[in-house]
């Protein structure tokens, strides 16, 4: 239907969009960008771009707030400039946690900004492992979710053998999506209930439901913040008697201490995707990082040329 | 803002309708609702309600579409009619499981029917127990999404001794909303993993996560359909230990021969609310149904009013 | 501007829809709907649909509320799905008389849908023989309303000759319907008025405004539910005199006992199309029912390939 | 709800805003309007408005895209002045015929306008009469349409004894509103088919469908344009051997020639309403003028303070 | 993306559009336009147009409001028609100077005009020299804005030595645009404040800001409605020693008496350009009129194939 | 309308909000603002405010993205928290320049931010000096748009003798509104054309237009922002024998350097309002605040109430 595509990088996550745009097979689109001394941002697109299948790459990572306008700015001015299709691609979605009231008088931001890109003239959405999968429900335009499962699941099966293996869920919100990965590599699942309360001696003094005694254990989730989920999951597997722990999320958000928080504990490995860009100061041996630049590339492609999208994890 | 609110009832469950009313302390109101030889809705408000502050209470239930159909109808009917303001009042919000896309090309209806009650003209939902609370983020108009919790929970406080006994989630899709339970009588919490293909055998052979053995247990759930889910559980619990079992829901949909299916089993009680009508046939003396009409109806007076809803929960 | 174009059924009427397809030339597409036991509809799309011209088959019928909810339902997710563009093809479009508000605090539920149909996202319908042509205004979108008149005016123009016969109009809002079938086959115009309480006794007598004695009379409305009015019309046209009788109608709704008490009068036929389907229960040897599959199809490849839809009718 | 109404006049009609206005029992609000030398229309109300009640007079007569614009541009003040709530008063909601597509590539205007309206800002439509009642459904906001016909009604009924009277429709699409006139003042109705073209001699010679012989006929229409369709009923009616005939409409447009020609015949009386403006050329010793300002000034009346408008015509 | 392209003229300019039609390259298409006795305007496309790229040409000329609604009603039938993009080519946009609330209560005309535009259906706009660039904000849809600027500017440099010429803005509202001008051909530039009621004298004897003894003047304006700023902008030049005068602008709207009352003072030339129509009693041999005409042709020949139009003025 | 009123701030200035929460009459509201770790903004309001008038005070000053996203998470949370009516007060409206494409492929971000706030849920938007008053056209809901021109010019009057004053607008553009200041103090007007590269060579050698020697001259702007434009005002001012020279604007954005630099200079002051927050290191003798907050309080009071707004400045 457009007779072609261009790739355009938003300040956010440069390398990564260089990346996808590599996987592509075209050069990264010229747009300048930057800001004034009020600090307005200023977009402009330095190629013609009426009619053609825009995507612009912008993921929601620091300065939080800056990346989200700039990527409604650069849709405005898209969409001004005759663009035939508009799509959004946030590898990190944040806002993710704000998906509903739990407290009164609390916003939902992943629905806000939702309406945000949608007014601003987005047509379609490719993100990956949201927060919660009713996020795609948010939108009224079509979302492409990927996910970084079958990446993360490929890494530890080709890293060695799984029989011994038993994924945690570092609380009980992510059981699901621990459960997943669980099934991924065949193991069985454990969750960690670090505040429960109840009155079940054994089980309150470890938090901990299921069994991890004498295991590899994986501890899944699909974002790390400050760190602090992970390293009582840590700590509550190695207590339980786990035998090694690897920890494993897509988004390494990773904010303040949180790779040294982690890292000096005794685990094997912190197995990220590049979602988020690791600055110098976050990085460390530790910390592995797997490529999901060549998935948002082939999804991009399918998108164009009117493929499934879902056939890549097929 | 509203001189005076009228309460008004569709077909589908007059019964929790009325005793919202008497709560609420106004008859319903008098509306004519039936179907043409051509199945086609007929709906005429027999009262003026020229600005009222207008409650229209239709749970999702059987026949679903028709449910679905004629609230959207009445709520037509009403903005046509001036109200000045229009509240869905919908005990059970179906289609919940429908809230997002883990499979290609299926729909998201949870949002497409919240995309149409706000077209239709309704100006603000209150609902119960959704299947997950994002779904409060499928609508721009305001939500008030309320919570059996409390009304079962003081239920099994009040039953008996709470000290021995443990929650389970029948699914770890479900452990969130069963920790929450657990949480709210004081108890530690295990999970059912009944599709799990791991390899760790003790736990493959039950499906179970945490710890049941001698224990009073209580299966939480948000909802129970055919009861497959419920059974297993139940089952599960009882090969793992269980010294009893109690099963119970917020929503009652009891499909089929659900009601036959549970209550045969060696279970204590089932206990549910009254969001979904309970027809004779589903009717059982293992069956025990609590009223959440009080808090509807509560609800409604302090919406009204223009009061806190949230502080029903304090 | 589309690559291709897919036609797919849902589950109101698939004989006409797998005889559209026939027309088109191509097989129905693959699509997966069933309920649940909680009533709840599902459905997936079985093959990519990514860009292509869509065109979502589904009568407004029997049982009704659940063909409108599905058709809503296939539509949001042939959007998620990135359908390049949807067609609802809508051959009988129930709800027609529910067009104004005629009596206070009634909805218009005609317009209702049109707006539950461009939420969803049908981006144009096709339909036949609205119960009044302004429903087209109650879209924004571009709708294609076919006519059966020709059909149903080439049979009867075949079936022998049109000298000596008048058309009836079975009621004065449909007389401007009759005149139009009169025209095409060049035929005088009656009209039933039977529930006039003027003070003119020959007329008030029979309720018949025109003339029909020795005549051969025909029928004819847009549809026909309970036939009570069409079995008025026969013995009104009887009582003044009618030769033969042959009643005639585009969308055969025939609810519970209708075509047995229509053919059980001494008409010569019943002539309907098959916009709604006809169980074999409703079948008899005086029904003669028509296909407009091949207005459908043809209607679709011109609107699929840009060609002019109203060069059908000329 | 709101604290006070305020009535403004456009220029289309001010005679009728202030026979309105003084039935509501307030004085006309103070509002500037005119044109610059470019055409351009300027509006600015000179009284506060913030938070009232605003109602807004103008059918649309000629000059009739000005009229419909300068309304528009009404509206668009009043809501950026802060006015509560916004009723447009449309005594005559002109292009009501262009109500469907009934050619290939026409508008359909009495859509577009409702479209209009609603953009602009207006929260509510009153009217009389018209074209077709499915027009109200054009709306999504609430619409109350009024009736003359009861005022006609009265008004015949009071003229003289109706036993000998027939209701006669100009032609054969506004049958089934000179049916309700006919019901409404206890007469038969008669129907003219003037196109006719079938080969009933004694018909097609008069292009009458009924009878008026002898008898007291009134033909009803809704509005009267050229007159053309008036003046050919009226000649057959006294071909058919009408005693006496008397024109009736509730929008008196006769444009050009209309009331010439009209009068001009051996009618009795044509009876109008004020609707539209009849300047000092359109008049004329048969044309008897009904005013519907009591009507629109009570119904006003009633929405400002909630009532029921439909309870004016029990 | 767009099959093909089609050019159709509104009733306000069909000079214009058939010079911009011949650039294009195409006949101009076959549309119906017309106006029924009660003055409602008919539009019917007599091609097929389902899936073409549309361009619609209307100035908003005289008869103003006619001239709006006509151009609504045409992208109206054309989007009811299938047209596949429409654009309102807007060579002069009337109402922009109701870009904002100067006085209180007053609407935002331009905004109005602009939201009718897009709520009709137009997907873009292509215009030229808006009063107040802002106004392609009042749009959601891509406008294309043109400017008459080097049109005007290329013509002042061909008639001679620009060396001693001083451009003019007859008030300060627009001394931003005349600087433009000024630079355009590189000239100083001098603003007339004529209302000016400060206290120094010799400045508010003159009105003047700036020098223009001596100088050859050019008074720069986008459009020249009475004249009486013109007026008093030449007469101002003169009384402050100019040497000559020439008045330029876009939009010659010129009305009642204003080509006489400035063709009357001693100035050159009336240079403007042909967005507005020049009928012969406007006509005078000081008034040269330049067309933008291909300026606009490439315009869309540019927007059809997807090239840059800003590269038109590069 | 509503029964009572609100004021809560954002984090971007709470002295002002404060301030003008004092003129109101009332104590700040008490909501709860801080950023999680990921810079995800949580915002909750700690009182109920279920239908009360509430009013949103947040300019867009720095950090100006954090401080839009923050104002637009707030009207969020106070939509769902069932707010009667949000006014947004943005005494600051940023993005003010991004008002037009001027270039090619560039956004126009005062609109986009306009379309994300009434997105969001603003009811209206308060505002003072927008960089051009096209901008309340930007949004559909009202926009009541202060000005400080008042207070600067009483501050101005009453500072001393205005009768050797000239009004000195820093750029061509803004020459209309420093003209409004010109005659609101009774001056003269003079502006910058700083970049002219005509060939008037007296002109060109100083940017000047206009007169300013042996006067006091006053620089009015909008705002400043690096003070460029505002330095090389007063430099011209001076070399063309200017008496005295003050600066004044509005917004006193004054990033960088700003305000050494205009203060290095020989100005005698430089006026400005405190719509942006002036932190210490930006403040200096030379520099003078005038408070808005009585303006803003007042025009809360007067929209809660139903008053005029204009009539503050009459």
């Amino acid at each position: 239907m457009y007779s072609d595509l261009a790739v355009f990088s938003g300040r956010a996550h440069p390398e990564l969009a260089q990346a996808i745009s590599d996987r592509v097979g075209r050069p990264l689109g010229d747009v300048d960008i930057f800001e004034f001394s009020n600090e307005n941002i200023f977009v402009q697109f330095k190629e013609n771009i009426r009619q053609l299948d825009v995507y612009l790459v912008q993921p929601f990572v620091t300065p939080v707030s800056t990346s989200i306008m700039e990527l409604l700015i650069m849709i405005d001015a898209a969409r001004r400039a005759s663009a035939g299709r508009i799509t959004a691609v946030i590898p990190y979605y944040g806002y993710g946690r704000s998906d509903k009231k739990d407290q009164p008088r609390v916003p939902i931001t992943a629905r806000l900004v939702a309406n945000m890109l949608e007014t601003a003239g987005a047509d379609r959405i490719l993100t990956m492992d949201l927060h919660a999968g009713q996020i795609q429900g948010f939108f009224n335009v079509p979302v492409d979710e990927l996910t970084a499962l079958y990446v993360l699941g490929r890494y530890f099966r080709e890293r060695g053998d799984m029989s011994n293996t038993t994924v945690l869920s570092p609380d009980v919100g992510g059981a699901k999506r621990a459960r997943n990965m669980a099934r991924q590599i065949g193991a069985p699942l454990a969750v960690v209930d670090k505040e429960r309360s109840g009155n079940d001696e054994s089980a309150s003094a470890t938090g901990l439901i299921g069994d991890v005694r004498g295991r590899h254990v994986i501890i899944s989730d699909e974002e790390i913040l400050t760190g602090g989920t992970i390293v009582a999951a840590v700590n509550i597997a190695i207590a339980n008697g786990a035998k090694t722990v690897t920890a494993a999320c897509t988004h390494a958000v990773l904010s303040g201490e949180a790779v040294k928080r982690i890292c000096n504990l005794p685990i094997d490995e912190l197995v990220v995707t590049d979602t988020v860009p690791l600055p110098p100061h976050k990085q460390d041996p530790k910390v592995r990082v797997l490529s999901v630049a060549p998935l948002f590339g082939d999804a991009i492609g399918r998108i164009h040329s009117g493929q499934s999208v879902g056939a890549l994890f097929q």
